[in-house]
This record gives structure tokens, C-alpha cells and sequence, in this order.
């Protein structure tokens, strides 16, 4: 005998868990094919030459990287940006640019788990490569807010920022050389407080810089007024803030822009970005942090081609956004895994509740038969675990009168001696349909 | 620079082709569903010795095993099966017997590239464990059946047979004990034919009980008197023709038995098996052989638990059956990417764009918005080949008074001047809904 354990940093995912995953990604997905993105998939396998480039960097300990039986040195994806950008690169002739496409699944890391964090786990990414302009920031933008919409949530708030007026921002006082590091500070304020990062800056840039930085990365009171103060400070109106300006019109004109905020603390980090920049936090469980941030950048893939390709995205952090749904108050155990349970009494009449069973799921109405003429009390007892509404009793009396006897499993009311056809209304009346 | 190649064996999933494989998927994710089926899923790494037992065994060569940094002997999943039991067993008290669950995933094998295999690819599977009924054969056989009629395919046949009757027949030959061998060898059947069949029986079993089995394998014409035959070759009535006789009885019942027949040259050689076997042939598309097999067993689990666990289910060959509906003549260039586009004609009216994308994806039509106002040409360029049916056509004067311009964009036509209500009528009309 084998014990059926799991590795550390991995977890299998129960009905009710995996039921409601797919009700996320079936409406992210919908959301993203309504505006005309599409999806892609690639290999789980790479080269590791491919995945890391060719000396391999910080990454490196923390990926599932081995030799295969043809000797070759691979690895598995750790995350969705880099197979995109080679995929872009490999099949770019077969594409329609402006590229507009969607990823969903699964990455892997050898992370310390004592974070509580998973060695396994989705990502959603999704970008519009090729051009650089207000129209594709704006449906990433937009494209966020719907599909946070359509998931059920109602209050967040969308920080966004823009790379280039921090550079000039920066270039006025003459530190543009320290950007990576100020970059890499600025993003640390919510973990390390505005105390700490003072401190830290005042050591890369002086006492004064220190300041002048600190009042530029904080908000004014609405979008426009912290608009007009980074513009000032960056040295007057740009392209970079027309963009802005742009951006801003078209949320207004769509009654939008109250889930906008512009807050020039938002840096993302990373060097990789290099026009706006956003992270996404829910009202109601701010503690979860960002669960969907990204941004411009230059250059998709020069690692892999010379064809620049300008690109803007973002990335759903799935899990969290999971929990933090939860948090609200979703919950798995509420996920009902059928409508309605035909109760196997009479082994007999198999084929007639195959016949109710087909004629249920055409109306709509998804139908598990018990699998085995057991005590009724047993086949209760499994349509409470499923969490299954509605029960239809059907003995060889209501076969002959060709009826069914429905029972609301919530209220235990039955209603009995209907016809299918009645039956199949008292049923959407219970199911609320 | 870094060459964007990919590994042997392995692909790209391009727009098209992605897109078919989750329409494809969707529908077989809510046929299961609508039959109470729950999904589940499971790490796609695991120890060595959960998935290949102690020893090790033939599939072996063909895994992705590997040593973590953790020193830990893992491996990749070369099937769902595996997963499955080790998941059953290790979940068993938070799971609801009977078990009726469905897993499509990827697995990774690493196959002689050289036949057209792939070394990634989907497993979609599906089961009910916990029960040895009739029940359950008939719901597993019923979901093939529904599964295939949603996704549209016309005819198709579900061969079964029984290896319980089977080995019956054996018993009165007096060689049960060369079972395996035999199965083996009738397996063989379509691909190395009756002859040679034959022979290789005859040198096992001697002439005669070789052609006493080609009997025994080969239909008459009829499941009923097929049925007849075998159950007087395999000394008369017992529970297991009895299950067939309920079985055919159901189906009848529910006019669907013309895609059913009884085949008893179905053995699906495997020892795992012990009941009832199928497997399934597209009318059309006989050449790409079964696209959907599977069977009854015993004990899902025996390796990991001494909890007895009896199941049927089966498994659809995800990747046959995209080429078999090809070769029957569904096409991924006739995908439809979009259903609309607005083109971008005037960046001032980016906000009047986002507001019309916004009111006809509420109306259930997906809608692309261009990324860069660019000469029409490119833009129409860009639609036809994510084959979009409408084009909308948008510039002051329509904003002005309100209205825009759609085209049919196979027949070149305008409809000009309409309120956004008769567009959405209009285009509603040429998507034919």
C-alpha cells in the first residue's frame, strides 16, 4: 500500500473549489472574447535556455528545470509573460496585429512555502501587443473594469500612473541615473511605510530629493488635481500627460472614472514597464493588496526578434482574488454541484428516469440520477452533501400515470401527481428561474 | 538574440485552434455537468512512487521524472487515472459516494514523436465510483451519447460488450488461465486483422478454441441476437447478461439504441477492466478509430487504500476527436473571432467608441475595438482576418447626431444613419440572432 500524499506547496482542488474556478474563468473568459481578444495556449515545457535567456537570473532557484530523456535542459513555465513573448515571436507572421490575446493557467515555482504561498498555481494574463497608443491603455483599462463587474464586484478602485512623467519627474532633478532603485523603493510604501521609505531615499538622493519625491508620489484629492500637481512637477504638459488627459476624457464620458484613481505611488517595480502603470484593490478587503495590476511597456520580445512590439497589459491574480472574494463573503460550501437529483427507487423504471433526466437537461435544468436503488435516507443524505435543491420521487404509480412527485429539499414541501411538463415549471419556480 | 524554438513533441496553440478546443470543451464541461458530474483537479506533479507504484513498471520511460531542489523523486502526470485513485483515496471523507466527477487536463508522455504524437496533450475523463449498477454503466453510456449530440456530431456508434460475459465463455473453453493473453490478442483485431488473429490464437489455445473465440467475437445482426448468441456460448443467462438485457431495455425505452451496439470483439485489453467496455466510432470518420473508450472496474484504488472502490467511466480522446471533426468538415479558419469591430477613424471620439462597445456587449455581442486610428484599408485588413462579420463606422458626424454606420462585411453593404438601437437591430439581424 502506497499513502496518497501530496507534495509540500501543492493541493488538489475539491468540487466545490474547482466549481467555483471555473464559474471565475468562464466569465473572465467571456469578458475578454467580448472585446474581440482571443485565446492562446503554450507549452508547459520549454527550453530553459528560451525560458531564461542565456545566462539564467534571479529566477533561477525557483524553477522546476531538468534534464529530459533526450538530454535536453528544460524547465516549466513560471509565469505567462515570457512563453507570450516567445510565441509572439515564433509564430508573428500567423497573427493579427494590433495582437490582442488571453492567457489562462497554470505556472510553477519552487516558492518558499512557509509564506503560505502554492508551488502551483493560474495566472490570467492578458495584453494588446503591436501598437502605442490612449485607444489600447484604455481597453486594457476598461476591459478590467468589466471584468470585475461582471464577477460580482461591485467596489474597487483601479490606481493607475504613468512611468514617463515620473522620468521626467525625476530628470528635473537631475537623479534619472538612480531611477531603478527609487523605482524599486517607492513600490515597497504600503509594506514598509512612508517613514522607512523616506529614510531609505534620503541615503540614495539627499534629504531634499527625499522630499520632493515623497510629496510628488502622493495624491491630491481627485484624479485631476493630482494630474495638474505631477504635471507641474515633471516641468509642464507633455505627451505622456496628453495621454493622461486623454484617458481621463473617455472614463468621464462613460461615467466610469469614480473607480479611477490616479495615485503617482503606484511604480510597479519592475524596469520592464515603461508608460502607465496600474494595480487594482477591492474596497472591501483592501488586505489582499493588488488583485489585477500591469502596464505599458516598450518591447515585448527582444530577447527573441527584432521586430519591436510595443505592448500594454495586466495580470488577475487569481488566487487572490479568490480569497479575497471569500473574504467578502462568497463561499464554496454555498456552490449547489446539481438542480435537481431523480431518486432511485425502483430499479425498474431505469429507463424512465433516463427519460426524465434527458428531458430536464433540455429544458436547461442540469439532473444527477442516484446511481443505486438504496434507503431513501441515504440518497437524502447525498443530495444535502451536493447541495442539490430540488428532488424528484417517481415510483412505478407515478410511472403509470406517467407523473412525478417534486420535492423542494430546502423546505421538504412535496408536490406530487404532476405532469413532466408541470413538473418541469414547479421546478424552475423553485430554482427561481 | 535567443531563437524562439520549441521542444520535439511539443506546440503552440494558436487563436483558431485555441479557441475551437474551448468551445469544444465548454460544451463537453456543461454536458457533465448537467448530468450532475462535478470537476475536480489534482497537481500536475506528484511523488515518483504515487504514480508508478514501488517498482516502477513499463510506462516508465515514457514519463517526465525528475529531482526537485528539494531532492524529492517527482514526476509529471502521464495520465488522469492515476491522479484520480490517488485523489479518491487521499479525499475520500470530504467526497459524496457515489462519486461522479470529470477532469480534463493536460498530461505529458514522452512518445516517439515520429507517429504523429504528442508529448503534451488533453485527457478528458469522467467516472462514477463507488457503485457497481446498472445505473451507473447507463449514465456513463447516456453522457457519451449526449456529449456527442451536443457537439453536434450526427452518427456515431457506441460499441459495448462485457468482460464478465467474456470470461464466462473462457471458463466453459477451459482457458480461463490464458485470459490475458487472449484479450490481448483479440484487442489486436482492427489493426492486424482476422487472420492473423487467428493464427496467433491458434498458437496459445490450439485451432479449435482459435475458432470457437472468432465466433465468439464477431456480431450477428442485431444487439438482441448477439446477445443470444454469447449468452448461449457462454452457458446461458447470468447477472452480467442480465445487466445487458436492462441495459438495452433502457435505451430502447429511450430511442437512442440505434447507436448502440453489442461487439464482443470489444475488449479494451486491459486488465483493469472487469465489466462492461466501449468504445466509440464516428459513422464519418471511421479511420481515426475510438474517440471515446472506457469500461467498468473493480477497484479504482487498491495501491493507495483498502477501501474497495468499484467505478465505470471512460475517456474522450480530446485530440482525435478535434481531427475527426476536421476530417468531417469543421474547419478552425471558419472560427469567427469577433462578432463586430468598430474602426477607429477619430482618436477624439475614443470615449463615443468605448460607450458603443460598452452597449453591445451588454446586448450579448462581442465587439473589438480598433487599437490606432489607421487608414481603413489596414483596419478592414486586420477584420477579415479574424474573420469578423460587422464593421461599425464612426466619425463626428455620426457622433453628432447620435448614430452610426454598419457594415456587413461579407457583402460590402452599409446601413447608414442608424440610432444605436437600429444598430444593434441591424447587426443582430446579419449575425442571425
Amino acid at each position: 500500500m502506497i499513502e496518497p500524499k501530496i507534495l509540500k506547496g501543492f493541493r488538489d482542488s475539491l468540487p466545490a473549489e474547482e466549481t467555483e474556478k471555473k464559474r471565475l474563468f468562464s466569465i473572465l473568459e467571456r469578458t475578454f472574447t467580448s472585446f474581440g481578444f482571443v485565446p492562446i495556449d503554450t507549452p508547459v515545457l520549454e527550453y530553459t535556455e528560451v525560458l531564461l535567456g542565456k545566462g539564467g537570473g534571479e529566477t533561477d532557484k525557483q524553477v522546476y528545470r531538468f534534464t529530459d530523456n533526450g538530454k535536453r535542459d528544460i524547465s516549466m513555465r513560471f509565469d505567462l509573460t515570457v512563453p507570450f513573448a516567445r510565441f509572439v515571436s515564433a509564430n508573428l507572421d500567423k497573427l493579427t496585429v494590433p495582437f490582442k490575446r488571453f492567457h489562462i493557467a497554470k505556472v510553477w515555482r519552487g516558492e518558499n512555502t512557509q509564506k503560505g504561498r502554492y508551488r502551483e498555481f493560474y495566472q490570467c494574463d492578458f495584453d494588446i501587443v503591436g501598437v502605442d497608443t490612449a485607444a489600447a491603455d484604455l481597453e486594457i483599462l476598461t476591459m478590467i473594469y468589466t471584468s470585475l463587474k461582471n464577477i460580482g464586484v461591485e467596489n474597487f478602485k483601479i490606481h493607475l500612473s504613468s512611468r514617463l512623467v515620473f522620468n521626467r519627474f525625476l530628470e528635473t532633478l537631475g537623479i534619472k541615473d538612480k531611477l531603478v532603485d527609487i523605482l524599486r523603493l517607492v513600490d515597497k510604501l504600503a509594506k514598509i511605510g512612508k517613514d522607512e521609505v523616506s529614510r531609505q531615499l534620503a541615503e540614495i538622493t539627499g534629504d531634499e530629493n527625499a522630499a520632493k519625491i515623497l510629496d510628488y508620489i502622493s495624491m491630491e484629492d481627485t484624479f485631476d488635481r493630482t494630474l495638474e500637481k505631477i504635471t507641474s512637477l515633471a516641468g509642464g504638459e507633455a505627451e505622456d500627460t496628453a495621454r493622461l488627459h486623454t484617458l481621463k476624457a473617455a472614463l468621464d464620458s462613460n461615467g466610469i472614472s469614480d473607480c479611477f484613481v490616479l495615485d503617482p505611488s503606484i511604480t510597479r517595480g519592475l524596469d520592464y514597464y515603461t508608460g502607465l502603470v496600474y494595480e487594482t484593490f477591492l474596497d472591501d478587503a483592501p488586505e489582499f493588496g493588488s488583485v489585477c495590476s500591469g502596464g505599458r511597456y516598450n518591447d515585448l520580445a527582444s530577447l527573441y526578434t527584432k521586430t519591436k512590439l510595443p505592448g500594454v497589459g495586466a495580470s488577475i491574480g487569481i488566487d487572490r482574488l479568490i480569497s479575497a472574494l471569500e473574504a467578502i463573503g462568497r463561499k464554496n460550501s454555498d456552490v449547489s454541484l446539481c438542480d435537481t437529483i431523480i431518486f432511485n427507487i425502483d430499479e425498474s423504471l431505469l429507463g424512465y428516469y433516463t427519460k426524465i433526466g434527458f428531458l430536464l437537461r433540455e429544458n436547461g435544468i442540469s439532473c444527477d440520477i442516484y446511481s443505486e436503488t438504496k434507503k431513501l435516507n441515504k440518497q437524502f443524505g447525498y443530495a444535502e452533501k451536493k447541495n442539490i435543491p430540488v428532488g424528484i420521487i417517481c415510483g412505478s404509480e407515478e410511472f403509470q400515470s406517467g407523473t412525478i412527485t417534486v420535492k423542494n429539499l430546502a423546505t421538504r414541501e412535496n408536490f406530487e401527481k404532476l405532469t413532466l411538463e408541470e413538473g418541469i415549471e414547479k421546478i424552475k419556480s423553485i430554482l427561481k428561474r
